[in-house]
């Protein structure tokens, strides 16, 4: 078989790609190993989140007698009914892609591709040939190969919405964004779960200050094991997990120890170009290009954003660079964002603080544990960072872990990416009672430190261009 | 007496004018008629968010068994306590104002200011001469004269968080921001509870699209009378209330009809500028200047914005511009932004829509009714529409009804302050899944129509500028 353009992978890069090669060709294939959906809809972002606003409406009764609402003695969670609800949301959700082969028909293909050189591939062993080829295999779920000997009683995002119910202890092993969301999830459901990692770290924080404040409130609900490898053994039907300072006894375990490209058996090796120790090439993000050729490789498979929306703009911008005849260097990347679904919520936009560098930037801060709109909610908790150029005021990233983290975040994206400075950013209206006010409090403080800085958020008048009051 | 500088009133306004001026004398007074404090800790925004905190609580037990949470069926709120909580949060928002007199000393003074002409003025039979003065004298709820014929079952925003209980049915007449989120909060909060309004409108909104979209939303939880004057009734022992398409026993009414600026017995009429019907000089909203004196209004008492970021705005406006020699034309005043607290949230950035020139201007909307962050959380309802300039695609403002509207509404308002295109704002990152993305499908709705819409939300990559990918 011969066609204009290959298409591998049916995910969110994949499916984005489709959308832009069909402006230039109908001559495409699209290749599908198993499922074909999304990872976010099928056992990422949606399941996940929907778990989360479970467990999160539980959780809330432990605030009811504080509001002056009685009577939530009994109230608890129903494990297998919140599954069943997971899986129902989901099959909702994943119903888009499903629909694609259908749609396509002939161009539709389910089978696992592999490279067998530039502009060819082999597909349920016919060889297709394509003037351009977009890669698109997504991830999977890490699995150490030794933890494979407990069975199902290892899971992993994959397997654990499938599950009828779920046993009382549980362990996570990972405290990385995923590890997080879901552990704490699972406490607020009623749970008993502990939290595993070999390293210190929490949720992917950068910032040691942000970290320092997000700890104490997961560790409340979570007993952690942090900065230590995890070992497991069988005792008696449990699993024993031995972690730093400490063991825990799991009826099962989470592994949450990463996602993995699924390059393994893509043939890149077949192209030509170099391969770093994991068989990954070497990739601009503004063209999503291997090497010269053209060859994309877009999505979780790259290991680049494995995020849903950078999946779907890489799939835009390789969709658009596989077109015949496309030129230019490619297409900036969005402002960096990153959220975690926990309580408070944790958020980064822009680089994180660590490639930085610390002599040019200025820093402001707000503690969100004494924030007065958030002390209402009974939310009151965390901290919010703010770093921006000294000279210019110019905002350059934020990380933070507060409520309505993924609110604030979206609003310091838009900052970022259109380079605002604090000023800009101070002539906005911020209502009240907010917890924007908490934000506008690390800009003023960072205001303090910029060399330009004026008194006011407001700007002088011009002469005419204001209202009269009447 | 003689001072350089007099403010009346120690609300948000004039605390905030208090800062400016003391930046250029310690010669003045600060003079206050009653309560030392602002209307927004006392009897306003915090109060009513504290209300409402605990009503959104309780109400959201209805949503439990589908999420597979059992167990609420005893769930309630026992009023009392809600109210006490109320009051105790209320005490501890109050403290600042309340300790400035004991701050100032023989600068503040505990009386009621009346002008007796320019740079005159008398506090309790005492007059004060002064170079300038700044008016904050604040605002009032309205209450019709013959309700208070019901004596204490007429309920305002200053007598309701007073209450040591509340009856079991309650009507609230006004249907405006104030109106609505009380309303809603207490049937919430499982009270009996009907609105009625003398127009057809709800919660200050202004686009009908939006009110067409919020109105049922309100109705499910609360009966509406809307259209027609509220006439009340002494009916054994209730309140029978009647309105549009129908009436309501009450044990007590909330007098929710609008705030009144305290200007009557200011004497504004002393200094020879022209005074509208309602005894209200004209300001310029740049200066908040009575005519060319060294007088301000400001705050809720010119009843231009009322709300507490503005009035801070005002006082900081006023308190540079009554410095001696202060020159300009004043400072420029923020976009517009009004929130109300309800579920979903009603919330405008910039001008209403009938005040947008319909010729020039492409609308877009989302309807949040099936946005999928929100299904998860089971709060989709409602339409988010946004306003921008046809020829340019500039953003112009923006209402909506949605769940956290008081988010969307701030990331609308640094778009629109900072002068942006729908184009500038679709660069920004959209995570996945979140509310954001609603709004991102309001702004592609708005691109369709700008005359300059291009067809990628990423912009062309500089040669260098970008990071490869390793």
């Amino acid at each position: 078989m011969k066609v204009d353009t290959v298409i591998v992978g049916a995910g969110t890069a994949g499916l984005s790609a489709l959308r832009e090669v069909r402006r230039y060709t109908d001559d495409f294939v699209l290749v599908n190993d198993g499922h074909w959906g999304t990872t976010c809809a099928a056992v990422g972002c949606m399941p996940s989140k929907t778990l989360i606003e479970a467990a999160n409406a539980c959780h809330r009764r432990h605030d009811f007698d504080e509001f002056g609402i009685r009577g939530a003695e009994a109230v608890r969670a129903d494990i297998p009914a919140v599954l069943a609800r997971v899986r129902k949301m989901r099959d909702g959700f994943v119903k888009g892609p499903e629909a694609v082969p259908e749609k396509l028909g002939e161009r539709a293909i389910s089978g696992r591709a592999r490279l067998l050189g530039p502009g060819r591939l082999d597909v349920n062993g016919d060889q297709i040939e394509a003037r351009a080829i977009i890669l698109a295999p997504g991830s999977r779920p890490v699995l150490p190969g030794p933890w494979r000997a407990f069975g199902d009683r290892i899971l992993t995002t994959d397997s654990l919405f499938e599950q009828v119910d779920l046993p009382r202890r549980i362990a996570v092993i990972g405290m990385g964004a995923i590890g997080v969301e879901i552990a704490q999830a699972l406490a607020r459901l009623g749970l008993d779960v502990a939290g595993f990692d070999a390293v210190a770290g929490l949720a992917g924080i950068d910032d040691n200050e942000v970290l320092a404040a997000f700890r104490p409130l997961i560790e409340a609900e979570i007993a952690l094991h942090l900065g230590g490898p995890a070992e497991l053994e069988d005792v008696g039907g449990a699993i024993r997990v031995t972690g730093a300072g400490g063991s825990f006894e799991a009826d099962a375990v989470l592994a949450a120890v990463g996602r993995q490209p699924n390059i393994d058996d893509l043939g890149l090796d077949t192209l030509g170009v170099p391969l770093d120790d994991k068989g990954m090439p070497e990739i601009d993000p503004a063209t999503l290009r291997v090497g010269d050729l053209p060859i994309f490789l877009i999505g979780d498979a790259n290991g680049y954003r494995p995020l849903l929306h950078e999946a779907a703009d890489e799939g835009h911008i390789a969709g658009r660079m596989a077109a015949p005849g496309a030129t230019g260097t490619g297409l900036c990347r969005r402002t960096a964002l990153s959220i975690v679904f926990s309580s408070p919520q944790v958020a980064r936009v822009g680089p994180p603080l660590s490639e930085l560098g610390a002599t040019q930037i200025v820093s402001g801060s707000a503690d969100f544990s004494k924030q007065a709109r958030a002390r209402i909610a009974r939310t009151a908790a965390g901290v919010l960072r703010i770093h921006a150029e000294r000279e210019t005021g110019r905002l350059l990233a934020a990380e933070m872990c507060v409520p309505a983290a993924e609110h604030l975040a979206h609003l310091m994206s838009l900052a970022i990416e259109a380079r605002m400075t604090v000023a800009d950013m101070l002539a906005m209206p911020f209502y009240h009672p907010v917890l924007e006010e908490g934000l506008r409090g690390a800009l003023r403080d960072v205001a303090k430190g910029v060399a330009s800085a004026g008194g006011s958020d407001l700007s002088d008048c011009k002469a005419i261009g204001h209202d009269a009051l009447d």
